[in-house]
């Protein structure tokens, strides 16, 4: 199989803006060739949109408004993790001899309608995603005996490091107490520990080694994917206090790049809601069921960016189709020791965790310098 | 590059019916699993979904309700060709090694959202694809001297063809006078020189060398891709009396089959509009620019069915995100002498051709025994 890396990124702000879905692709694929002078628009071979914008043939007026006459262009939605799938479906593009060049660009606006699954009629009215959250998050709290006060650390870390990107939706930092003082959305969530929807863009352009090598100074590969759909259905989950896809889809991801956990310098974490990330950290393995708080509260203690160094969903805010992107965005300046005040030192190896509906599928990339 | 062929297939008759999308999806889905009882749902690597529906995470809902957990889930949409991008992404996600068996799941209700592009501002208030068909109609009449009885034949033909294909939303026959005599909908189209949106699903189940060979006596190897976008409006097109996408595409997919338009025995043509039928079979190189109703004329004098067998998209109705589906399922009961009384003798070699939105993205593959 051919190796695939990244050759360049693009980000812009998330904000509450009333953007065109057309404009915020754009925004981040010129932030691209603005920053990689090297990468030529008549080479890219394929456009892969991610969103889950009802806008029809977005890949082909992306393609036009970015001057690029690709030969593969269309959308890929799958929800929250649209973005992975993307990069995945490039992946395998430039694997198989396909392509050489692909760009993936995501965005989303405030206002998506992918936040609301209307199939799922196991949710009866509760299609919002806060009720499947408030359902993880009653049975986590119930099984290992975990506060309210203990999720609210979560928001807290991933804030605080949200202050540190630019890019990031809020720019503000909170106590445990400003958590738990904040509007009540349901028994067991408040309005701070919910990823905010809003409107940004991220985009991030795959190659072939060659084309790799060519151009950048500062190469970052693709050396695992593991992916797992359980169901659509949310009732369909085995367990309500750790997530099926998400440790399938570590297990594949970290095999296939021949690593460990432990071999994991940053990772970014699908923190949709606080209780995502200590139940992912426990699904693919960074410690034991029932510890994720304890971890999360020692690298907050020690000031540990390297669970969700760019703020998480929480604090970066989830523009589902871009996401993704921006966490794959984020892991890739990591590696490449460009992520400021973010940075976390010695990082070689990288890991993003981007999941679905209640935690349905996962997708699990590893990456390498 | 691993091998790649066609496991198994299911289509469903296209109708008028207000059927609901997830159940369009899963009536061609069970058809492969109750046709092919060897392929075994969990053995299925990856289900895309093809389709201009709005509903979100239609491959999850597909994969739960037809009993598949897959590592790979996605919706794929480019207007007319998302079936055959989503054959196209399947076969790299094969040849790359991420997987062996892909199902991809086309479908489209009669009031399909993808019909209208509404970005196209070089249209102006004329969004309906009716109008760039009337301005290619015009074109190429003017420019090769062909009649509206000309192309009419496109449409007799055609329905001809439909006639014999049990799936097809029209079974009638009609006579040159009667598609002249037909509404007028334009200066250059009246009602039977255009497909017509319908409710239809077509599914497909690729699979690796391996994979082919353990579960189909008959197998079908996809051995040439092409695809190319222009741009996404219609006035960035070079000609209107050819199709630069669609001839880019042929070219690319013949070489890599390291075919010529000589050795295809038989082909599916997007007839989106009957104008389209003679301009594309100049531009995949299967006749000299302005020949192709010619070529059309004698194929129907002579009861050939080797042009649009099923009926084309006029003949047998075009539900958007299943046509290229069933384009290629056509293509795969030829090569395997199962088309019934559409057959063409001494098929070896097929070619599918599927487009978007004025040609200016196209597909074109290239089948074989």
């Amino acid at each position: 199989m051919n190796k695939v890396g990244i050759v360049g990124y693009g980000i812009t702000p998330f904000t509450k803006e009333d953007a065109k879905i057309e404009s915020a692709l754009l925004d981040s694929t010129k932030e691209i060739f603005k920053n990689n002078p090297e990468i030529v628009q008549k080479e890219i071979d394929a456009v892969l949109v991610s969103t889950n914008n009802n806008s029809k043939y977005l890949s082909s007026v992306v393609s036009e408004m970015a001057g690029i006459q690709p030969k593969i262009a269309h959308n890929i939605e799958s929800l929250c993790n649209s973005g992975t799938n993307s990069i995945v479906s490039a992946y395998s593009y430039i694997a198989s001899g396909l392509a050489d060049l692909v760009l993936i660009s995501g965005a989303e606006r405030y206002d998506s309608p992918g936040q609301i699954l209307q199939w799922d009629n196991s949710r009866g009215e509760y299609k919002h995603p806060i009720f499947w959250a408030s359902i993880f998050a009653k049975s986590y709290k119930r099984e290992y005996s975990i506060t309210e006060e203990d999720l609210a650390v979560v928001s807290v870390k991933n804030h605080k490091h949200a202050k540190e990107n630019p890019n990031a939706l809020s720019n503000k930092t909170y106590s445990i107490e400003d958590v738990l003082n904040s509007k009540k959305l349901t028994d067991d969530l408040r309005l701070l520990d919910c990823s905010r929807p809003c409107t940004g863009s991220a985009s991030i352009i795959l190659g072939s080694e060659e084309k790799v090598k060519k151009l950048t100074k500062e190469p970052v590969w693709i050396s695992g994917i593991g992916q797992k759909t359980i169901s659509a259905g949310f009732t369909k989950n085995i367990s309500l206090n750790s997530m099926e896809s998400t440790k399938v889809a570590g297990q594949t991801a970290l095999k296939m790049a021949q690593k460990e956990t432990k071999d994991i310098d940053v990772a970014e974490i699908h923190d949709a809601f606080t209780v995502c990330e200590p139940m992912a950290l426990e699904s693919i393995g960074f410690t034991k069921n029932g510890n994720g708080m304890n971890m999360i509260k020692e690298l907050h203690d020690t000031n540990d960016f390297r669970i969700n160094p760019r703020g998480g969903l929480i604090g970066t805010g989830h523009p589902l189709g871009a996401t993704g992107i921006a966490q794959t965005v984020e892991i890739t300046q990591q590696l490449q020791s460009n992520a400021n005040k973010r940075q976390v030192d010695n990082s070689n190896v990288g890991l993003v965790h981007n999941m679905s509906a209640a935690a349905t599928s996962s997708t699990v990339l590893v990456l390498e310098k």
